[in-house]
């Protein structure tokens, strides 16, 4: 059995991590921490649902014991807090799970200017993996550091990638129009998250300027070879769960809907977890909600020679969690679908 | 007092303009028609909330009757439906104000080709006024057949005029990326619309094939003066009401977001219902929610020379019954606001 | 124009206060309070909604300033918080409506030992009226101040009235189970209502713990001239407003549905915010949404004996701020329902 | 492996039958059949979350075929449907996991009387199982035909039965409120499912009228031996899945809190599906969702000698089909909690 220890426990993140590992046949849960101040709780007090399940304690992170316990740490935290503990844990040869944006990046100087913070450990951004599996299962097998993705990235790179790579739109001229459900802001982000404010409200928010702009910028650019731009527009729906992304692109010659849908297929071939929808229907959150999956489907305007692609993941599971649990079992050479072959609830 | 007679008011669109016309102090509302088979009912007993407001009787159409009581009929119905009974009405010496898209177009073979219909009433279509005040205010004071415009057309349309008219974008390369509630799709559409199917679930539908498409073109065509052509992508959220519509627009030269804001302050300056967010804000749907106001904000995305629109309305008012309302007033000289001033709920 | 202060502008409560008392033609808002920080920001900054309604500054509360410029002054305060304020806006000569708990009982006991605080004001406890116009009109003609009722007691009381005052059923095992939407609990109230932890759930809490019991004990006691004892269960469901109470008393003799009907029918028989559904229909929260009203319906249970009341209000209007205008409508001697006769939006 | 089919796998309870039975190891899904009219579809064309895990034909029912390819059927179909269909396949020699209320009671009076309409297989109702594995796991493992419980009694019979079979209430006097998210009703049930008239509504139905009213005083009876007489209201929240009964019943005598509790987890002490929650916790629909746990907690009010007892469920799987599969478990000697031991996804 995999030791791993998971530190931000509490967040949707980790909850949603638990949750998901407790149905792995090969992993072990051993550790758990959390910003706790002090007060050391037992997990199935705070989050009823796991009561006879998992009744480990959670309290502040304890490195050195997390380290003495555990193969595999997840990081589900913020931003900036994972970039020291990631080396340390690293250096104690612990491997990491990161579910932040630390390492995302390959060059330390975008990540300093969209995060407003000074990188401390850039001679880890070279070893670590962009952890996608879809585009980067042989380096996940080998690394010790694995970025986990970010929602909005996994759902737009998942849906461009085929067209992308395959230079048949213009890297220069791409729109993605996200719309996201409330988790994927973390569980406690103030008053923005009240359910009166969100209940029946619709809106667009960071619009351009949103601090997955870059990064699916790098990760499209390295498929297309080329400089690419993206214009990103994130909108907040008023559901729990799950990401849609609508995407336009250029192409560059005329490409009939069946030639799309091939390449579509092609591309994901041996995918487990990426499915392409039938001819003229598109993805539905609901399709993937509380799953690994991601739906993805397209039509053609040919009057503006633009294909319109349409993805939809749940943001905490493919966007996230399971991602990360993915992520694992290719590393540690698990069935890649491990723990992770349960569908959400329907409806 | 101005008589008047609703058809289709068992609908959404009729039940909103009930509640609205009962607040307006120069209407008396005095038939009401939907279909009922036969029934006859009071509309307090179909809406409890009307108790002791309006108690009329609600049943089948007859058309001689309510042109009998009546010097305005509002036809909340659906597309098809309304093509002969507005002919009707205007022979009769009515004045009519059509909810459907029977009346939109100027030309009927797009109309025959996206509605799959014979138009039956070509020589009506001239005369009727495309009912957008912001844009048609003097045509609409001396109409007798209004065409109320579609729910996302308003949206788009209000939001993309200001930099259309002016010529300030590249009118063959724009991009609609809109989002609704569920109450624009009317009453009783099947299941499709069951809660189950729409709480938690975000889906993009009949994309770059909604009929609402060729309404924005020619409108947003002729204030352009040239080919207009939009790529739109209608999106369903689980919500009751709103209307978000992203759009992208490239600009012809470089503008800053302050020369924009500017354009679209002068643009809608003496409009009592148009307002443009403070700089760096977004429209929400919550803020438009039960009222007839449309919020329109924008962004610069400097590195692809892209105006990003954002508007939003409340598809039910702004976007049917309330801007139905308005051309009344408009219609009939009375202050524009009247039966309209009222702000929804807060939260 | 009465001219009228708010403090607690920027809550859920003073929020809709201020849209209602936008469509009151005798009213003016002069001034507006709240917490602020030392920060002073247009109404129609922070609520997007108001921009040229209302733009008023919103700074922190300064009591001689607003005496000076108001006759009523509403406080929208967490109770407490209002006790003192109270005292020294009626000693300044102005009337006071109270939002909170602080002067609902006649006795300071009660009120010391469930908000477990010390009652600095006792001397006004007797003067206070208790706001609810259906039962106490005449005092609340001469109050100078009123203590706004609370929402799940309007809901209780409301429905339990009629029977309660004419000794029909046993006051001292009555069973008040009410359900509200979110909105209740006021605007930022921590993680708990975050739209993650409320949407799709639905819990009871304080289960005959609330605070509200006593107010209800309290003002049925009254009407029953003997003691009375509720047991009531507060419960939360993924809404934003609305209660709904579901009252269960046991009936001293038989009575029918149509005696137990008539007897509801008449003692409502002239107020303008109560209506009793039609025999067998049940109230529906949506139906008094953004409105006013309360609805009153009812099933016997013949073989137990027992009478179950179904009452349903809007808690941020009838429970609130709606109850307020009609507290001031009737005060200064305004028709009741001036600016309360628009209906909310539907659906 | 076990083979089974399924009647009924379009509708909610068909559905998530085939999610849950897709991660059992036990089983193998043989016949899927459908209200289908003629047609023939992949489930996984009807499920797009179904592809690549089940692409079974879903046709109309074949009682013969079914027969031949499967050892148990599931009925996941309306009342009256199942009667003489269920009569057939155990003539064929298969067993029955009937979710309907035809084999719900023991005398065929009362189901005639409730559901209006004839019994026609009266000699199976004394061989059909109530399949409530906390009260009857014994006879459910004999048995060739299970009534599967209602989602209703489940969620009060649970809640009550500690209580009354130890005769320490008065079982004549029970009140049960119950709050039910709208999947219970079924997928395509008209109108008033419609999300604009669900959402940010909340209502009572059918109060002391329901039809689970009968089967929950018969199992209750049967614990108490003697008459149980229970007051139901069912009420309709603005969610998908969920149910929360709060269930009020007299003392015989005094007992404390801690008595309860005890009394609680000792009736409960070996079972897999039901927890008690901590001392003045309550239970929480989001705690059980996705899940197939049944949540109860309590309070007493001390003054009215009254038991408060609070019971949480989804009213999809321990209400409907995750029962099913438990009694199914039970039949034939499998774990109890196999393919039931997934948690919801959380939030």
């Amino acid at each position: 059995m995999l030791k791993v220890g998971i530190v931000g426990a509490t967040g949707y993140g980790g909850e949603e991590l638990i949750r998901l590992l407790l149905s792995h046949p090969e992993v072990e849960i051993t550790v758990l921490a959390a910003k706790m101040e002090g007060e050391k709780l037992s997990i199935s007090e705070i989050f009823p649902a796991f009561e006879g399940k998992i009744d480990l304690p959670c309290s502040d992170l304890d490195i050195e014991k997390m380290a003495a316990d555990s193969e595999l740490v997840f990081l589900a935290l913020p931003h900036k807090v994972s970039m020291e503990m990631a080396a340390r844990f690293l250096s104690l040869g612990k491997k990491v799970i990161d579910f932040s944006a630390d390492y995302r990046f390959n060059e330390a100087q975008i990540y300093e200017e969209w995060y407003e913070v000074k990188h401390t450990r850039k001679e880890l951004l070279k070893e670590a993996v962009y952890g996608l599996p879809e585009l980067n299962r042989e380096e996940i097998k080998q690394a010790r550091l694995i970025a986990n993705p970010g929602c909005y990235p996994t759902s737009v790179i998942l849906g461009a990638a085929p067209l992308v790579s395959r230079g048949l739109v213009d890297p220069e001229n791409i729109i993605a129009d996200s719309k996201t459900g409330v988790s994927g802001a973390g569980r406690w982000p103030g008053k923005g998250f009240h359910f009166g404010e969100i209940q029946e409200n619709f809106k667009a928010y960071k619009v351009a300027g949103h601090r997955h702009q870059p990064e699916m910028e790098e990760q499209l650019g390295r498929l297309a070879r080329e400089k690419t731009r993206i214009t990103f527009t994130p909108h907040l729906a008023p559901m729990k769960r799950g990401i849609l992304s609508t995407i336009y692109m250029n192409l560059k010659k005329k490409e009939s809907p069946e030639e799309l849908r091939q390449i579509y297929k092609d591309f994901y071939e041996d995918e487990p977890f990426v499915r392409i929808t039938e001819p003229d229907k598109f993805p539905e959150t609901k399709d993937v909600w509380g799953s690994n999956y991601c739906h993805i489907g397209f039509k053609v305007d040919e009057r503006a020679g633009r294909a319109i692609v349409i993805s939809a993941i749940d943001n905490l599971i493919k966007g996230a969690s399971g991602q990360a649990v993915q992520n694992m079992n290719i590393m540690w050479g698990f069935e890649e679908d491990e723990g992770l072959d349960h569908l959400g609830p329907r409806p």
